[in-house]
């Protein structure tokens, strides 16, 4: 399955910093992260089990400006990064799955995908405004009009929230879009089919909270993304 | 924007030895497994860069049995991994998203999910018929006919392909399903519509290689995924 390792680094995409990088790669950062929301975030801990380190990945929603990368922070990197004073090394992986590439032997399979990787210190915002900007962002990200209908983040809510927040200046972007790489290989002569299986991701009509009222209709901002693809190829 | 955590690890979901797991911890696990492909592998490097330690995350393909996962070794995990003799700790995390969670609150939003966390030791599998087995496993639970239609590794190919094992004995579930949590809350009375977006990914109609004839068609186990849901809530 040699179309498989393009899910993952390679020499090519070994991080770079982003001033080194050339405008295409950057562009390209850019709309990896403006396609996804959620990330991995993986950080070495001492697990609370037995106190061994480990790395540890967790799942969580980001968002970004032209400076940084801002994530929500979970239970387990809140204990974490709230702890340390200083900032930990992390790295930030986001990965939108785009297809199957079906090949005409086993080792050219692979899947279609955009990655990205940021590496770099990662800590907890403390300052309450710079906080509340991060969170604004996070919430226009991932729902954008949100914001603005619903309550806003009172000061004890703020404070229970941990934003992190991590330079975007190192950074690598690894693509894989098109056909399968061996339609003229020996094996094309095997005569068997080979191609694509997209995949897609499609935001589905709003479902009501059973507890309101059906008078309340979805808000015009969440009414029209259904039907809209989530992860599209180009910012939207 | 409470909701958001729950898309990480907590307290509750401390990893845990499987055999101190319930049972139906032990089939939300293979029921997470069984749904998505892709997992975030994340182990500790020492960079090629600047030979400083980091943790690296990385996205690749994963199968599973009933005592290991199987994970496709991307090039970076390869150098690391068969240079060292012994195994090497990693976290292995899958995430699905299912979709939004949206609250009255900006606090209360969140996400709806399905998440897996394997910690362990990991190592490259070294004995051909034990790593060609793993391979197949790989094919078949991400195109299921694949490896009884197209061409299987050669034994050059299956040498060139690192496939790494992990044991399923450390692992956590986390699952977020329906409303947000602030149905019976105070902010109940803003009368502001509440609820979630749901995400779906699907299967699209097979692209043909535009290096075959239009004389192939795809075959049957490719042709009738169209359509279809991937990352389904129950095994298929």
């Amino acid at each position: 399955m040699d179309g498989l390792p393009p899910l993952s680094a390679t020499d090519r995409t070994r991080h770079r910093r982003l001033r080194e990088q050339g405008r295409k790669e950057r562009a390209e950062l850019r709309a990896v992260l403006s396609a996804g929301f959620v990330c991995h975030l993986g950080v070495f801990v001492n697990r609370p089990g037995d106190g061994a380190g480990a790395p540890m990945v967790v799942p969580t929603v980001y968002a970004f400006d032209e400076e940084n990368l801002y994530l929500h922070g979970s239970v387990a990197s809140r204990s974490l990064l709230t702890a340390a004073e200083e900032a930990v090394t992390a790295c930030v992986t986001i990965t939108i799955v785009d297809g199957l590439v079906l090949a005409r032997s086993v080792f050219e399979h692979g899947v279609n995908y955009r990655s990205a990787m940021i590496y770099g210190p990662i800590r907890a915002i403390t300052e309450p405004a710079v906080k509340l900007a991060a969170l604004r962002r996070l919430s226009e990200h991932l729902a954008p009009g949100q914001w603005d209908y619903v309550r806003r983040p009172s000061r004890k809510e703020l404070a229970a929230t941990t934003v992190l927040s991590m330079p975007l200046t190192e950074a690598s972007v690894k693509i894989r879009r098109g056909p399968p790489d061996d339609g003229d290989s020996p094996d094309a002569a095997l005569g068997l089919w080979a191609g694509e299986l997209p995949l897609t991701a499609t935001w589905q009509r709003p479902v009501p909270d059973p507890a309101i009222s059906d008078a309340v209709p979805a808000p015009p901002h969440i009414a029209r993304r259904a039907g809209t693809r989530a992860f599209p190829e180009s910012a939207p």
